[in-house]
């Protein structure tokens, strides 16, 4: 297992000061403390002790209701049988090693792509069949070469990619799910849509039952819960479950307590259309930013929703070379390379949107095209 | 994977009316809900969304602080590069299993031992060497036969033993240390002491580095709020660290900083005194009922502290054979062969006596003792 170089990274950019492009994080600032606050008294006196007892591994039984019945859409029926409740999604990617994963298997991963995914996986012996992704997500035009070699999992992240922020378009949607092979669809940002319209989850078109799919609160309610959930077919929830237990024996019932109760009391629906204008006007001041100072030949995506803009620099610049500089001058982000296997994407930068006010993005961008300039 | 047969019968010991023996679990009316409400409002206002936020996987600093200070006795000085925090002890022992094991590897066992422990290592290919449990904990003499087969590790529970309740005697503590091999030592139970003088612990008693050690919250906070830990050599704790980051990234904030605030504004010193008359009490009763009512022939453990008596029906009475009866009068219990290794234990049986008052424990044990004599 190697250190990551992330982790090392998101501990310097906790320093004060620092404007941080690095992480995933949420704006801390837009977390309502009077409602967790009022949502801890209501759970205390309508649940008592039995919010902090131990729990079932499969979940709060009545969220894991929510959950099923906020997935459920057209076609697609949900019952709680369907989701298992995880300390997080990261907990999802483990859990899907784990159940489904041998040594030597391999696993289709879009390049580039989620890299603690990577790191979950790897420890078991997997290998990594890597796709390009384009502006319109996964090129899954290249998935049936890749096919042959059997595959145990396709893993994709079609909405609001983790790095790049692209979406994976309605037709590739269908035809990755012709390909037959089973789906981890990583849906961590779908809530976070700023502009566009919807288009329905690889759970929703599939009719097969081959794809399962990953969710989380930490992207609209609090990372600091560690509430995610796998949605998936009953015998796969079972055998994850079983393999959950031996890992946690359960997910803090405090937080999945708590978690209902700001569900039921309409935080989603009060906080989320804050969330989408404030984030809006973020990833609208760096795009803005971006046109006005980053050098010529760079290019970057244009993301309708989630965290990230993920910058193509010209051909020959190694954005790790920057970080240090851009450190000193209190900017981090993340090098593309991290997201990447094959030691592509050295010319690469993932840039977040979502945790610093505006002026500090317009300020933080300028500094940056400075250290690219080597102003 | 096998299904835990525990699990399923901790889900029905969950309905109404049921005299249950059958869980770990502590008395969730002891919990002082006051004390929660008014934590989680002192860490609303002393740290602000920072407690709502993603954190670092090592765990929060100043809980990480307040362990090793705690944990400092004698000869030993911890810091906080001594200590990470875990989602429950649970993540400790799958932890130690995902860096320390590979397939094939062997681990020196309790037998009986904690189950999911075994759990937790199974998938990964390890091997058990069985040890022998008597009143003075693990029969560390049968040791020295098995070093020749290379153990990676020895797991023990040397205080409260789950599932037997017994103590490691002192002597045996240091001779097991001079077996020369990394030791787990399973240390959930230890503050949950009822009489008899404490013994110091083989992190204590270690001078090797050789020794690592887990605990939990779950007995004298609140097991809902999932925090455990590793207490160990850096470098270990290093490793775990990054094992642990593709787990579940980190531990609830939350709960870190609720826990630590209940820690330091005198929880334990106020509430564990209670918890430890209150269990004693309990235990003190279920005694006196097997005493009173169990077959002649049945022997049973007579534990100094911890959650566990351990009993031994006369031979040819299969405990699991009783169990769908019990449940039947609203009484359960653990057959104790789920604890065993190698089929034994088939005679024995697991009573859970801290989640049920006095009065439920008479009544219980009364009827498990006329279930035994077929009444």
């Amino acid at each position: 297992m190697r250190p990551s170089a992330l982790r090392q990274l998101l501990k310097a950019t906790a320093r004060p000061g620092m404007i941080s492009f690095a992480g995933g994080l949420p704006d801390a600032e837009l977390f309502s403390l009077e409602r967790v606050q009022a949502a801890v008294g209501a759970v205390l006196s309508r649940v008592g002790g039995r919010a902090l007892q131990y729990g079932e591994t499969e979940g709060v039984a009545e969220l894991r209701d929510w959950i099923a019945a906020h997935y459920s859409r057209g076609a697609l029926h949900l019952t709680r049988e369907n989701v298992l409740v995880t300390t997080g999604a990261q907990q999802a990617l483990d859990l899907a090693g784990r159940v489904l994963l041998d040594a030597g298997d391999r696993v289709v991963v879009e390049n580039p792509t989620y890299m603690a995914a990577l790191l979950a996986w790897q420890p078991l012996g997997a290998n990594f069949l890597p796709v390009g992704v384009d502006a319109g997500g996964m090129k899954v035009e290249e998935l049936p070469a890749l096919l042959a070699q059997r595959p145990k999992m396709i893993y994709v992240m079609p909405t609001f990619q983790n790095p790049t922020g692209v979406t994976l378009t309605r037709k590739r949607r269908v035809e990755l799910l012709q390909c037959g092979a089973p789906v981890f669809e990583d849906n961590p940002y779908e809530e976070l849509r700023y502009e566009g319209e919807r288009l329905p989850s690889l759970l929703e078109l599939d009719s097969g039952a081959r794809v399962f799919q990953a969710g989380t609160f930490s992207k609209t309610l609090m990372p600091g819960l560690r509430i995610g959930w796998v949605i998936g077919p009953p015998p796969l929830i079972e055998r994850m479950g079983r393999a959950k237990q031996a890992m946690d024996l359960h997910t803090s019932t405090f937080n999945q307590h708590l978690a209902l109760e700001l569900l039921q009391t309409g935080y989603m629906e009060e906080f989320i259309p804050r969330l989408r204008q404030v984030y809006r006007e973020r990833r609208d001041a760096m795009l803005d930013g971006l046109a006005k100072y980053f050098p010529p030949g760079s290019t970057w995506t244009k993301p309708e929703g989630g965290m990230f803009i993920f910058v193509t620099l010209p051909e020959g610049m190694a954005a790790a070379k920057y970080l240090p500089l851009a450190l000193e001058r209190d900017v981090a982000f993340v090098p593309g390379e991290e997201f990447h296997l094959q030691g592509a994407g050295r010319n690469t930068m993932r840039l977040n949107f979502t945790k610093m006010p505006v002026a500090e993005i317009k300020t933080g961008v300028q500094r940056l095209a400075e250290v690219l300039a080597g102003a």
